[in-house]
């Protein structure tokens, strides 16, 4: 067995110290600490408790639980790949935030030359990572992670600067990230998968196999993501009742999914019994779908509406519209296989909002939507826009106005998925170049090739091939 | 292998599809927000932070983790039945809370025509989706999903009224649920096992055994219920110093019956070896024994001594006490065999109140309790019942008086006995008909017949049948 | 098999026993509840949401799931000693948190002849169980849970006369614990091993392998101990912009030393292909090594230096240095084989502490280092160090004045050292004594010597002695 083409010897380790090299550079020149973590600017009538630390850190560990150990368990579905879907998760992941940490401050924290950082920041960063996962799993099995690298850092920018017009420019916020996130991951993961096709893997892979633990890691991971997802749905929205009906509304809308799923995959797969593949995947986008007007007055109802929905479509579109597209298409993109899909199942509908979403994200502090709520009076002063009471800062920009309706609210959708279609397509030449160590069809979906296997690797399947396991079995 | 007569492909999305219509139906009838949710009742003096939200939370979702990731793991602990432990766990728990919401907020939290939604009914709901679950544990691997729903859909009004009796009429609370919640799920699921009798399966069941991996899943969920056990027993209580003493002495009397469960079950197992079996359940008998009074100022040193009462009390019960039952009635219950018994090894005992519990849940704000803390004034006016400083709005009824001791709390577990009983024995006879797909004795405890399973399914342990596994391995 | 000799029937009950008679009198007699669950304490002008409970629970919780689950899940990186890393892992933390909470407790929380307990003792009773269980790594595998118990039993005690020798009079802070936890763990973990020395297992052990599903589990417990590092490294911080950097400069610093793991660990393992063990415990190093200087303001820029540094001493010192000192000396100590060495990974450099380290620990508050934040005025009154506003009590001691820089913190690295070493050497003795049932060379690595193990144990890996499987079966 040649692992000399792909071997991450140089090239990893060349890739990985290079961009700490990078990032320690930015950090010492453009970053420094935000208001609430700055000693100097502390006297004695600050109270301590008042530390945006403390509206902000549960949802911060929620999310970093989701980025980390759910997806990291969902993507190990696969019963030879799980080192693989685990650990480059990890690294991914890692990489990713601390990218955006950069990126992202450049637009949203950039105050007299420096990104002001803190856990805002963090959590900002972190919807951008889950972009990058979410494309991930479009890829999964079929790439280096030198590869997974280079398109989360090519990701990322593109998704800082999609946002950053979407949000500052086109004045459309989205709490739970329908729009933003969750389209633009998959039109992103769609674009590369294009451009990455491989002829020779189209009619599936010997290794490309669920194994029985692998399923239960899954569902695991699915679990986290499901318990988690209220706080990354209300995560980003105004403190207060905005923020108490994200979480609502979220959970909500998660049980109507998981309800229509788990009828749809009786109803659809082999006999009447149920698909692991489903419960992994279909259970989660009413997360999706109730995202975009996650935090209005929608009603309890219209979320369990529109998490039956979304599942519904999802569990529809990944069965027939995909087998349809693969033979219209020379590459139908992630979701030919159901299982490789699985990672971007939920996260081909754009989201039922319904009108008026915004959020708070970073400095971008929206004014509240006045014809929803008319006994509130108009908010002026320290009060506004979620700034906590004694915040003595004012804001620091003025907040967008509301978006129109409908309209614009589809301009936003055109711009991120025109952002990235093309950025996908582009990232997905970049990671075709020949020194980013792209795994040979024959050892795709293999663990063997990255990692040092334990010598029960592939073992109860029986799927392990006999030349490489005399071969490496001093793991 | 007949399928046929336990299929799922009609009957499960049929109950769940009629399911989902009756809670949409529900939603949009009777369901609107919580004062907290309502962008309507906000003003610019509202302080978003003093949203009940930011007190609820945190317990919430910690509940969130115990009920989809800690029984679904517990419930996972037969080596060729982990499938169905943890998404049927997960299906059950999703279905239970829905319809708790909905029904315990008729109960609890309805006010002109309508149900008042938010975290706190949410949380509300998890206590009865916890009753469901810990019925679960008595039959699982006998039971199709149609009926465990069947069982969720009469387990969860049969609670909510029993509940509301003894909350709202007897006046009796306990913060931590002992009486209620583990005394009524262990006696219910008593009444459903007792109707569900098989007595091919007396003897026992080939495939009803644990396997290494499953049983590391189960310490797993195990480690999960006993990390967030505090909030669970504390969620509840009145904020400050009640809900801190419900934190430590739940803590206490966990740690003080898992040293009594390695201590007990190295003594009588075979050759002095630990049982995981044990491990899995005793170590979390004192989070029920200190439950009840697990607000109260019952000392420190008290609630150690309940948590190594309650792990030797439900060690010895279900080594000693259950055997012999098994030889003097014809069916003596989910207790009979150690391992199917996991779930509800822990809720025999009635729990060690001492006095005089109260606690807080929904609109039932009780009063404290004068005698344990001469030095604290009367409450009154916002202030009083766990209301937070400035919340403007009076409590919604007069609180309950608090309980006379013993004779009264009896009292409540008598009609809690009773109304479990007899629920459970009515709820087995429903389930008994036969169009819920009852799995026939040979296919119990076995994941192949509601799943479509990998193809090393079974595989290390060679019980996998020879006739199946040709026919299914396409999955 | 003769398993007489080591047989835990009835050694391990006779120690638990006693140890809760212990618990339970020390309970009764020196035990009371801290002012905040004192019901007698509270009146009509307390907030309940004042209550400590609400500033330290969410940081508890946190720290639970990395003691019980993280710790957990790394240790049983095992093929054939899961069962054992997770339940030992779970017995030892609990004796340990007890035992800490009454020993620590007597030095910083005993007021009139009680000690007072709260939330904020658990906490501070969890890092002492951090030392113990980085400590268990070194002999994991090689130890009965009698002999487990002990080194917590005496490894507690040392470590809190320590901690109250470093902070109380040599006036050395360390918010994350660098100094304190892991140097102490580090060389009392040597110490042990040093007398517990095997010349037996010199070359290796036959059972001491990992397998596919135990490296997952590991990398699992790796991911929960990132995930939640920030809030173990802030738990005892200040509160406010204090405890915000610490979070900020963890997470950094984490992020920096898992890009460094995954590089290096690709340019040094054989072909360059990443190894598992390197992934759960090298991406570690960075928690520990920004540990020291965790609250201070050193930049996010020296955070991200740490934390690659940390990773590079980490990786070269257990590759390189300690196959060095296994050729020189008898026994080099837990960090001769890579794997077994894994829990004490990280945790061999004391941590780059800048300067003047603080922290809030107990009743131990110190000041703020006044020179690091000119603009505040010196803190007085209810203000004072991190206390809440609104909590009428006065510090309970004057607070500790700064340490001076470098030689004093050398001086509290010395004494901790040193403590270590010869508290370690001792307890190493005292765990030798023939009566602790520890376990021949040939069973160690073995679940089978102290478990009921399911049929399918050893199976996929084949490693289950022939006379042992037909002899146990019947588990």
């Amino acid at each position: 067995m040649k692992a000399q083409p792909c071997s991450l010897r140089v090239r990893l380790p060349a890739l990985l110290l290079a961009l700490e090299a990078l990032f320690l550079a930015l950090y010492v020149c453009f970053v420094t600490y935000g208001d609430d973590l700055d000693g100097k600017l502390q006297n004695n009538r600050t109270d301590p408790m008042d530390n945006s630390l403390y509206r902000d850190y549960l949802f911060f560990t929620d999310v970093q639980v989701m980025i980390f150990i759910g997806f990291g368990c969902l993507l190990s579905f696969l019963r030879l790949y799980g080192f693989s879907g685990l650990a480059f998760n990890f690294l991914t992941a890692t990489v990713s935030i601390q990218w955006a940490v950069l990126v992202q401050g450049y637009f949203q924290f950039y105050e007299d030359g420096k990104i002001r950082l803190g856990v805002a920041n963090l959590l900002s960063a972190e919807f951008a990572c889950a972009v990058v996962l979410i494309s991930f799993g479009a890829v999964l099995g079929k790439t280096s992670p030198v590869q997974l690298l280079v398109m989360a850092l090519l990701e990322v920018p593109v998704f800082a600067v999609t946002e950053w017009v979407v949000l500052e420019h086109l004045r459309i916020n989205d709490a739970g990230g329908s729009i933003l996130i969750h389209l633009f991951a998959c039109y992103f993961g769609l674009g590369v998968t294009f451009v990455l096709y491989r002829p020779g893997l189209r009619d599936g892979h010997a290794k490309e196999t669920t194994g029985y633990q692998s399923d239960i890691l899954s569902v695991l991971g699915t679990l986290f993501l499901w318990v988690f997802w209220p706080s990354f749905n209300s995560a980003l929205a105004l403190k207060g009742d905005d923020q108490h009906r994200a979480v609502l509304h979220t959970f909500i809308g998660l049980s109507a999914s998981t309800l229509t799923a788990f009828a749809l995959s009786a109803l659809l797969s082999q006999r009447g019994r149920l698909s692991m593949a489903d419960i992994q995947n279909v259970t989660l986008a009413g997360g999706v779908t109730v995202g975009a007007s996650v935090d209005m007055m929608i009603s309890p109802a219209a979320a369990f509406a529109l998490g039956a929905l979304g599942a519904t479509a999802c569990m529809l579109g990944y069965r027939y519209l995909t087998p349809f597209l693969a033979r219209a298409l020379p590459d139908p993109g992630p979701v030919r296989h159901p299982q490789p899909a699985r990672a971007d199942g939920p996260h081909l509908l754009p989201g039922g909002d319904l009108g008026h979403p915004h959020r708070q994200r970073g400095r971008l502090r929206p004014q509240p939507v006045p014809d929803l709520r008319p006994p509130r009076a108009p908010r002026g002063g320290p009060q506004a826009a979620g700034a906590p009471p004694g915040d003595p800062r004012p804001p620091a920009r003025p907040g967008p106005q509301r978006a129109g309706a409908g309209p614009l609210a589809g301009g936003g959708r055109g711009v991120a998925v025109a952002a990235a279609a093309v950025g996908g397509v582009l990232t997905g030449l970049v990671m075709k170049l020949p020194f980013l160590a792209p795994p040979p069809d024959e050892c795709c979906y293999d663990d063997e090739l990255f990692f040092l296997v334990p010598s029960d690797y592939g073992g109860a399947g029986g799927s392990r091939s006999p030349v490489s396991s005399q071969d490496e079995s001093k793991a």
